[in-house]
């Protein structure tokens, strides 16, 4: 079998819902040993649809290839048990509200101390410091206050979010930046540290040119539907039948769509002589082209287009894209076996490293599902000890 | 002064434009040498507005700290150049079309032979293989095809893209993931392997539970506004002045925000008794929250809602995200001192590590900044040398 690249790496995992069960995704498909500590409740996202025999698609999306232990960290013996495995680990992450691992004892300062080789990686909707670090967050209020939403969307029509969760997930990739940061340098060091991650940091990091707009021109960066602010025409059409999305980013691309379009008079018009020109009357433009490209289907346009090397493409839904060639022949689209809830498609990984591939092999665990292994194998305890902390409540 | 993730790592960086280059920077604030080497006209996005005394802020935003050398590829001096370069480096990254870098003759195979430890990344619309591998991409055409444009948006309404560049941005992230991965591997190992990465196969990883949700019931996802597919309610409302985010995820919540909004004969309400009756009448009850949310601003709502913890927020454009005192405080807004544009704010980095904080110190070089530099230090070409070769024009 080949190798991974988190061979012989152990996380213990005490991330709920998105943001942070993601990022330890990310580790799990990179080979990570993901030990999932779920409270007795269990994590929430097991209780979000769609479901298939009582099985969360939502929780199986995010959590394959983690093996599951239920322990009440609210119990003494829970909290020691804890403390056991962090002994046997590398990593530990988690995405509670900042303050509520200090008041289980297991903030930072506590491990480190304890633990001084454990990375600890924090995933929270404003970070562990600053006037809103207390503050809870969901994915769409960090989508609003980081400013994306409000450059997303046609103008002067009501606000709308990005339909992925772009709040939590760029989190999660950050988040998983900086474990593998922390990585590199303990192997110099021997020694971890605390990887402090904010959603609302990283829409902000997102927001890249659209800073830099802002801070030269002083305007600022508003919806403006499919197009793009400085390159015309770089937008969506309507054909005949479905949505083009057309991308011509120069003069030269420019007069070859003019071609194709029996419209060569438009490249010596005063008004789109130039990419500048184009975007200043981009609305006349636009409705010169909405009339042409009313003519064929999106098909046909790609049929003439794509031979020219002139940048066009398809606005794929769900289904379209689950059963697209390119995302197939990357594997981007995984079946899994689920004991109960049977074939399953879920994301693939995009890392594709050439020694080391990701492997993504087993669906995401039932609630416990690995309880008794984990304690035996990881703790050496032995079934009658097993049995005795079943019965204090503090593993399930 | 502290040290640094990627003290000691070197990155000669091909990049251009976006997607490569937003990698190379993440590289950067981690603190490796990333030497950017530009052709004699330079990476494209230096051309792209806006500008300050003719320097593109779109270029600033995403190329800080790297330090830039001229050289022409296309000469053998040039290649030869290079392959000295490479000689003294842990990572080359690209995001060429696949095959260019083969007509040059620095494919990885023939770099791996050369250089065994050599990382090398490759960042590319559709990555190296499969049917679409040689096909052209910009963040657009992946937006379109990956999916996230058939879930974003109001229904009925024309496509609307992600208003940042998520197609180009989401495979960034997952390079640099890769690329770390790949030094992991190597420190211990010593030897470097390929990271192929691709912006479609990104836009695929963050669909995550849409495909689920296609996957257990058939139904394809669809854009719904600012709304939540499963939690209700959990949308944007209008209010007395500016738009308010609302995110009520459970039950207690509901029975709380109704009492805020006094009108606790909701609670009761039937059709609203449970998040799955809120969901599906979602339409009478947002058109009674609509009018409720109109009493107030959104100031006031929020100093009603927050001390309640009911989770809400505003919606912020750039120039709020800008001036937010939690995004100040977390040093997510750097002003630099630029030689000829003078005092520039950029994005800075949400890769907080408690012992090797991330560092962005100098902004992106111009044109060649570098060529003499690096030659003299890197490779110890003597003054007379680096006149013949420039001389050559195989560097500039």
């Amino acid at each position: 079998m080949d190798m991974q690249v988190l061979d012989g790496i152990r996380v213990i995992d005490l991330t709920r819902v998105l943001a942070g069960p993601y990022a330890t995704m990310v580790l799990a498909d990179l080979g990570a040993d993901v030990i999932k500590v779920e409270s007795p409740g269990g994590d929430e996202a097991r209780g979000f649809g769609p479901f298939k025999n009582e099985v969360s698609g939502y929780f199986q999306s995010v959590n394959r290839g983690k093996k599951s232990i239920v322990i009440d960290l609210k119990t003494d013996d829970g909290r020691e048990l804890l403390l056991n495995l962090l002994e046997e680990a590398d990593i530990i992450a988690e995405n509670y509200r900042p303050g509520a691992m200090n008041r289980l004892g297991l903030d930072y300062e506590a491990l480190h101390q304890r633990f001084p080789r454990l990375i600890y990686a924090a995933c929270s909707g404003f970070g562990q410091t600053g006037p809103y670090a207390q503050r809870g967050a969901y994915d769409m209020i960090i989508q609003g206050m980081g400013g994306v939403v409000s450059v997303t969307g046609e103008p002067g029509r009501p606000p709308v979010r990005v339909g992925v969760s772009i709040g939590d997930l760029s989190a999660s990739l950050f988040t998983a930046i900086g474990i593998l940061s922390a990585l590199h340098v303990r192997n110099r060091t021997g020694v971890g540290q605390m990887v402090d991650i904010s959603m609302l940091d990283c829409q902000v990091a997102l927001l890249e040119n659209a800073i830099a707009r802002f801070d030269m021109t002083g305007d600022i960066p508003e919806p403006i539907g499919s197009r793009h602010p400085s390159i015309t025409p770089f937008q969506a059409f309507d054909t005949r039948e479905g949505w083009l999305m057309l991308a011509i980013g120069n003069d030269s691309l420019w007069a070859r769509f003019c071609g194709v379009v029996s419209m060569e008079e438009l490249v010596e018009d005063v008004r789109f002589r130039s990419n500048a020109l184009r975007t200043e009357n981009h609305e006349a433009l636009e409705s010169i082209l909405m009339g042409v490209m009313l003519s064929r289907t999106a098909q046909e346009w790609m049929a003439l287009l794509e031979p020219l090397d002139i940048p066009c493409g398809p606005i794929h839904n769900v289904q379209d894209v689950v059963n697209d060639p390119q995302v197939k022949a990357r594997d981007m689209i995984i079946e899994m076996d689920h004991p109960t809830a049977g074939n399953l498609r879920i994301p693939g990984s995009p890392l594709k490293l050439s020694d080391t591939p990701s492997r993504i092999s087993e669906p995401a665990p039932d609630l416990g599902q690995h309880t008794d292994h984990i304690l035996s194998t990881v703790l050496k305890i032995d079934a009658s000890e097993i049995a005795r902390l079943r019965a204090t409540k503090c593993i399930l």
